[in-house]
């Protein structure tokens, strides 16, 4: 791209002031003496671009800086409240629903049950009225809603935007941003949940400024969402992040994909549950032995028997670690990212094999690599992808890219 | 980054003149008027720019174009010979050395024995040698020279440049910029070998324009060079790629990384000729059966063998092959790329068994990620890691970021 000498300032405009909103966010609040300073700008400059900025309802003045001798400047910062953006997880048992503010301070949040059988036209309505519930009880207008994001467990086409598969929702080929009809006007964007959840974390959690690090999801399914070059990595078609499907134990169990022994089929929590009710069926001593139907027999039950020291609880755990942490070190050989982040339903029993899985990968991963990870699960949990949603439509208002 | 409307207009110029240098060289040759319209820029400024670049010796007029209507334009286009750059492979048996023109036109190229041992200050010694023999032999100067790539399978420190290690050639923590003294001012630019193999497929290759690929090197060692966003991905320390010790087979021999069934310890060149010997010891039938030293059994001999239709020598392949294919099917799950690339060594036996990889990986890989990727064997061939590294000079002059 070339940058225009004369002409085309327009352009440049919207470029500096997207630089100085993005400037403002990342610092809480800056004086327009600050800002001149950090984009080179002049000060009329930075002083048109902040009234444009103000105008608009992005940001306001707030309180005095430090004077560095003369008068104490006035601080810029974005005005909360003043924009909102609204994340949709759509997950096997539950939905989340986030609402957020231009600052990316949580507003509101709900967890619904997503509709059985995942009927498309019925999970779609129900998308539309939860939302639009959200929005009516909290929100001034929907014309101060930049946009909704919508995750969901799948590989979405990058050129398309259309979601080509979610096995575990049963669909196929939909186009979600033409079905969600109701929100008129408002921007709807979809992503992988695993990315969603990477966007979250590069945007206000453990990620932030890094360039290249794997959010690895585990629920009913495994994905990751990755980054590369500070930028979200979606591959050729979109489906980059697919590590459910890496073979881990070529002898292991069929998967849903056709393949034998994918890391899903031995560490997700679905499989993670299976392997218990299996050992139990095959006499396994454990306080579980007393629930009567085998079937009530889920991950949180396993978790609370492992937190009694339920010493097949755990080993189930461990196992599955086992199989994540050869996972990871290949993605670590491959990828050698500055982190890998854990996150989803794996927040709940983190406690029991983060560092056993850390201790796997030391010994897998080559040494150089292995010495450059941080492995940590979320600490922002389970609502990542949610939050990571909601953060999609901000995203494009201040991105540069 | 903010550019500025007024000031620093010395950052904008050459931002503007490396532009023009890089529409002249993918266009091969093209008219001011071609030149102002791709960039948006004047007449004016486009005539000011090109002479600057005729002036510094990087361009000159060729022929005429097509006539629109009036007279028909005269074509800037790269001078040939007008500057060179030199690319050196160190590799365990033979070292490349590699001469190109500003264009990317092979001067010169040899293969000179890699001293024994490899004592480093000898390795060093032999590669300023070499290369100022190359360059005396076909150049005008050394201040033509606008600088030398050095291709080494090693990882290579992605900030400080330094190598850390490079296992089959025993160095360790080297750095060859500073070691390399003889080259004075010349710059010494240090690569990962399967990653210049990369930058060569992507400058001149059959990765041209393509943003998401992977180049897997297969010799003694198995590596691979990313491209992620249409650029290098070398991940948080330099090491992205290290696909030979991704583990295929748990319960596989032991490599030197110290883990079990990594991919180099099944695929590489090294371990096929093990391999085959391994089972001629055990009685098989072979053509080779006749070769007396069995330590004259090599990766040449073997495929020759396969060429005459040895059923054991064809097995072997095949099987070294089977594990590729299940790494590369893991890289396909993971990264999503529209290419992969398998070079070095592998270019001598790719005939029997691409067809093979390319089942294995339509059977383990995902449908859709596997449906959007082409594996082939590098049509540059073994000489693609010494003209990558020739490249890198290029680059630095024609890049853009």
């Amino acid at each position: 791209m070339i940058r225009q000498k004369t002409g085309n300032n327009s352009f440049l405009k919207e470029f500096n002031q997207t630089a100085i909103l993005n400037l403002i966010r990342t610092h809480k609040a800056l004086s327009k003496a600050d800002l001149a300073k950090l984009t080179g700008l002049s000060p009329t400059a930075v002083g048109l671009i902040a009234s444009s900025l103000m105008e608009k309802g992005y940001i306001h003045e707030t309180g005095t800086g430090e004077s560095k001798g003369g008068r104490r400047p006035v601080l810029l910062e974005l005005k909360p409240r003043s924009f909102y953006s609204v994340g949709i997880d759509v997950d096997i048992d539950y939905t989340g629903f986030m609402m957020i503010d231009i600052k990316g301070d949580i507003i509101a949040e709900k967890l619904v049950k997503t509709p059985e059988n995942y009927a498309y036209e019925r999970v779609m309505e129900f998308l539309e009225n939860e939302t639009a519930r959200l929005v009516d009880e909290y929100m001034v207008g929907w014309e101060k809603l930049l946009g909704i994001g919508v995750s969901v467990p799948g590989l979405i086409d990058s050129i398309t935007k259309e979601l080509v598969l979610a096995p575990n929702l049963k669909w196929k080929h939909k186009d979600l941003r033409a079905d969600l009809k109701r929100f008129g006007n408002v921007p709807v964007m979809i992503e992988n949940e695993a990315m969603a959840s990477a966007i979250c974390e590069n945007w206000l959690g453990a990620c932030q400024g890094i360039d290249n690090f794997v959010c690895i999801n585990v629920s009913s399914g495994i994905g990751a969402g990755i980054f590369a070059h500070g930028k979200p990595y979606r591959g050729a078609g979109g489906s980059a992040g697919e590590l459910g499907h890496i073979v881990v134990d070529e002898n292991g169990p069929k998967c849903g994909c056709g393949n034998y022994g994918c890391l899903e089929t031995l560490a997700s929590t679905v499989s993670i549950a299976e392997h218990f009710k299996r050992i139990i069926r095959q006499g396994a001593l454990s306080s579980l032995n007393s629930v009567e139907d085998l079937g009530q027999i889920d991950l949180n039950l396993i978790i609370k028997a492992a937190a009694n020291q339920d010493v097949e609880a755990k080993r189930v755990l461990l196992e599955s670690a086992r199989y994540l942490g050869i996972a990871i070190s290949n993605v670590v050989n491959t990828l050698n990212p500055s982190k890998v982040i854990l996150g989803k339903e794996f927040v709940r029993y983190s406690d029991f094999v983060l560092d056993y899985i850390r201790g796997v990968v030391a010994g897998k991963a080559l040494e150089y690599p292995a010495s450059k990870v941080e492995i940590e699960a979320s600490q922002i949990g389970e609502k990542a992808s949610a939050l990571g949603a909601a953060i999609i439509p901000l995203k494009a208002l201040f991105s540069i890219n």
